[in-house]
């Protein structure tokens, strides 16, 4: 897999635009002017000191899920807009958490946000925004209150995800596969949720639900073992994080797995290296990179991601589902894998 | 006001025993065994190595006010069933998190949360119980349902509370007003919601539920005030922290800032102390804690507690209520003040 910065889907402009007055007014409900602060910070709009960036945030891969799961089922855009807030609220919740146990200093070339407002409030507004997803939802539409219990399954999900992810960090013998049901708690889960949860609120029957949401389970097993990829050789410049940020921090992720599950002379050597600990110096940083591709972890995570992707782009298929939506979402889901020419 | 160890109103127990397998089946419910063993460690029903302790936990305060809301609307014990969990849990969730921000080592003679799991970990468990709590009402009757709004703003406000109380931490100007804002929000929110929650859910009239909550929000701050003053002469064996604890934290509570608000000479010299810094010795924390007792912030916290029970009870007699429960709701609120002789 070769890094690529690609033209995104139209549909995720489309539906940033469409959902973002939603999103705004979810975050201007909350009273508490300091968690409202950090909630515009961590979404990309404004600086630590409120001062407007001019920007939208991130992608918005999630409500596009969403929004596009309502028109696939031809319940209406609308029907999927208050369900895209509540998952994109999610999954700031997450960040802002994950951010803190991780230590991580960085993210969308930005201070995370306990950097720029410390631990303390950061958690808090993690909290706020978490509770603010249910709150979204509680007070729209019976429609959107149908929703509720997918959403709180997934939050649980994802924190159980992250609880593994912390658990599987002080191991060195983690599988592969303990490192994909964790990933699949921590990504999977909250794509699988945005891919069904407009289509829910639609009303859609049982059978579409089932396979919009094992879709969105393959597609978030895609996605994250992409971003491992990524945090192996990626580019600083494309990811906003450090090259090599996961073997950096030592991290069991599945390329470094996979590696150290191979028989070669590289998986021998890498176990060795890593069983002292994170690589302590830049060129233990770059040899512990080249032993991981050498010993072909980042091969099979690359065929891995592949196998997933089609796998999602099966379910799709399989759907009685409206177009342009459907296109869409294979669009969507192509350019997060990064597979999209 | 004397530290006294009164014997505990019988309603606390037998609501607490009533409570106690809805409860249990609520921590049960999370799917994570992580989660699950933190959550029972929280609540002080095992230890750290998941072995019994054969406890249930707290006084369940808050379960209590819950239940005999929905008595003394005459709406029965079990309707406040689901209600009284949802607000434990809520309870959990807020000292987990907050015990990680305040970096408090020990809670009820044990090692708090973060202490004994991690940090991480005891984010997340405390996420999971915020999310259960939900659940817990989302899925039982529509009667617990419309109990959803009224605990999803009281979460906001806790965590505006906590998030006003790292803010002012930092600050040497802090007025008594933003001290007693800031405890409104941290304590009195949530002891304000479970008195009204059980009432809400037996379906009480709305003039009954806003007596209900005046009730509960004086009660709140009467009891924090009080927990105010036993983090200045609180007996370590009865608070299960250290002796003066707040002082020695360099904490403006209100006791705290009532004695920097007054103009005699030890309120002079004790701000001059503790524009320094918190008391580096033993022996400043006893001189600072002599102080704010010379300068009459004790004095002026018991008495600003004493009026806020008093006007507590006046909002739960002005009320049309069943007895006994009215009763056991004056007597639990007599308790917790330790006002109960």
């Amino acid at each position: 897999m070769t890094q690529q910065i690609t033209r995104a889907p139209a549909a995720l402009a489309r539906i940033r635009d469409l959902v973002q007055p939603a999103l705004v007014a979810a975050v201007d409900r909350l009273d508490d002017p300091q968690m409202r602060l950090i909630a515009r910070y961590q979404l990309g709009w404004c600086d630590v000191d409120g001062a407007p960036t001019g920007g939208t945030g991130g992608k918005a891969i999630r409500p596009a899920l969403a929004v596009l799961s309502a028109e696939a089922v031809r319940g209406g855009s609308a029907a999927g807009v208050p369900a895209a807030v509540a998952v994109e609220l999610v999954h700031n919740f997450s960040l802002l958490h994950d951010d803190v146990m991780d230590r991580d200093l960085e993210r969308r070339h930005r201070p995370t946000g306990w950097v720029a407002f410390g631990e303390g409030q950061a958690i808090l507004a993690g909290s706020a925004l978490l509770t603010q997803a249910v709150q979204v939802l509680m007070e729209d539409s019976p429609d959107s209150r149908r929703c509720l219990p997918l959403l709180l399954a997934t939050v649980q999900q994802l924190i159980s995800g992250q609880s593994r992810d912390l658990l599987l960090e002080g191991r060195d013998d983690a599988t592969l596969a303990e490192v994909l049901t964790m990933e699949a708690g921590k990504t999977a889960a909250l794509l699988s949720c945005s891919a069904a949860i407009g289509a829910l609120a639609a009303g859609a029957p049982v059978p579409v639900l089932t396979g919009l949401t094992d879709f969105g389970y393959e597609l978030g097993v895609a996605f994250q073992l992409v971003d491992d990829v990524l945090g192996v050789v990626g580019d600083p410049a494309v990811t906003g994080k450090s090259s090599s940020s996961d073997v950096r921090a030592g991290k069991r992720s599945a390329p470094v797995v996979a590696a150290l599950a191979g028989d070669s002379a590289a998986s021998a050597e890498l176990a060795r290296m890593l069983a002292a600990g994170p690589p302590g110096t830049e060129s233990d940083v770059e040899r512990a990179t080249g032993l991981v591709i050498d010993a072909g972890g980042l091969e099979w995570t690359v065929r891995a991601a592949d196998d997933h992707l089609a796998a999602a782009l099966r379910h799709l298929e399989a759907l009685p589902l409206a177009r342009p939506a459907a296109d869409e979402l294979a669009a969507v889901a192509r350019y997060i894998v990064g597979r999209d020419r």
